[in-house]
């Protein structure tokens, strides 16, 4: 690849996993080009993709500083980051336990946060008929999964290791997602449901690494 | 705890991702006391669990011999118990690389397959109403990781350092689970539409700790 760059990101305008990994780019100062699949097209799905993600889904990251290495998963990718490129533990936790709680959380949110948002979304969104206990099952889902940060967060400032690490980190654009559906609700307010989870995400938000992301996010939909 | 095991393992009795940790805990050698939670009577959720796992799911282990260190999510789980307990890496990968490809398909199973198949389950099994769009939905997508798989493993025996890891292990139980439901359609035949991934299964299935925890998932079924 040509461009210069030290990643290529394979992602997609709107799925949070690839901007997820955008963001921890970023806050790391590291140097990549992203190229936007366009699912419409199947290209998610193409042997261009398919090549280096069997999986045939977003987001894939190439390392050219590293041999070309490939890697896949969002939650993945942040790991491999982290332990190659953050020599001061910028994002990362220290101590060993910290270190496996860290990965809980980030399993957490693999397996807890972003298959039910999605779903929710699916089933709002993109599901060929409208099933309201379907509907209802993964929005009660979804408040069960932001349940869980708030007696979490209610009690600490951050998930572990008592600073923003790349767990935080990996729960903002399913978390933004996910509020995308919440407010078409009236009578939902994030704050007063779940004060200690917004005031994290808010300060989540306040980062300039996800301010800038948000303005990429933008530009790349125009 | 006064069971005298190095663990305790919050548990069910059906449930897949408990048994997972089960097969790793055999694997090792290491001694552990299976708490068997009744979700009918909402014991996960209850506080004598919850105060260890926020998440109120299982499987929860608790280490005596680490100050009661407390770890939940199944992968996260059986990276702890690799990097604390098994110092010849006899299913650990080696080389730095590696262990993000571990880690990667550690993510695909906890992130693409247990949630799918999980979805599955619940709306052929559980879900108030019949919805055959849904329920089509989740079989279409167990078939395609299963699909994702045989793409990997038609070109190589295990998914990756060469040879069976936690990577493999962590598939087993979803699997097993999965072949319940694939298995009742007539015309389903697991060898012959994935040659690879069965003849995988069948080799995962055949290790001692297996059929270790065959047995005692039947005597407790009982």
């Amino acid at each position: 690849m040509s461009h210069g760059k030290q990643f290529t990101l394979f992602t997609h305008a709107s799925g949070p996993n690839g901007w997820k990994v955008a963001i921890v780019l970023e806050e790391l100062g590291l140097t990549y080009e992203s190229i936007y699949l366009d699912f419409q097209k199947g290209e998610h799905k193409a042997p261009d993709h398919v090549k280096f993600n069997p999986n045939g889904r977003i987001p894939t990251l190439i390392d050219h500083k590293n041999n070309d290495f490939v890697i896949w998963e969002s939650d993945a990718i942040l790991l491999y980051l982290e332990e190659k490129y953050d020599p001061e533990n910028k994002l990362n936790v220290t101590t060993e336990e910290d270190k496996f709680v860290l990965l809980q959380w980030l399993f957490f949110q693999a397996s807890g946060q972003g298959p039910y948002y999605g779903q929710a979304a699916w089933f709002t969104f993109f599901h060929p008929e409208k099933i309201p206990s379907a509907q209802e099952r993964y929005k009660k889902e979804t408040l069960r999964v932001l349940g869980v940060l708030e007696g979490v967060l209610s009690k600490q400032e951050w998930l572990v290791g008592g600073k923003p690490t790349i767990g935080d980190l990996s729960f903002i654009t399913w978390n933004q997602f996910a509020l995308n559906i919440l407010n078409m609700d009236e009578g939902f307010s994030f704050q007063q449901e779940f004060p200690a989870v917004s005031a994290w995400h808010a300060k989540l938000e306040a980062r300039e690494s996800v301010k800038t992301i948000a303005e990429i996010k933008a530009s790349v939909k125009k």
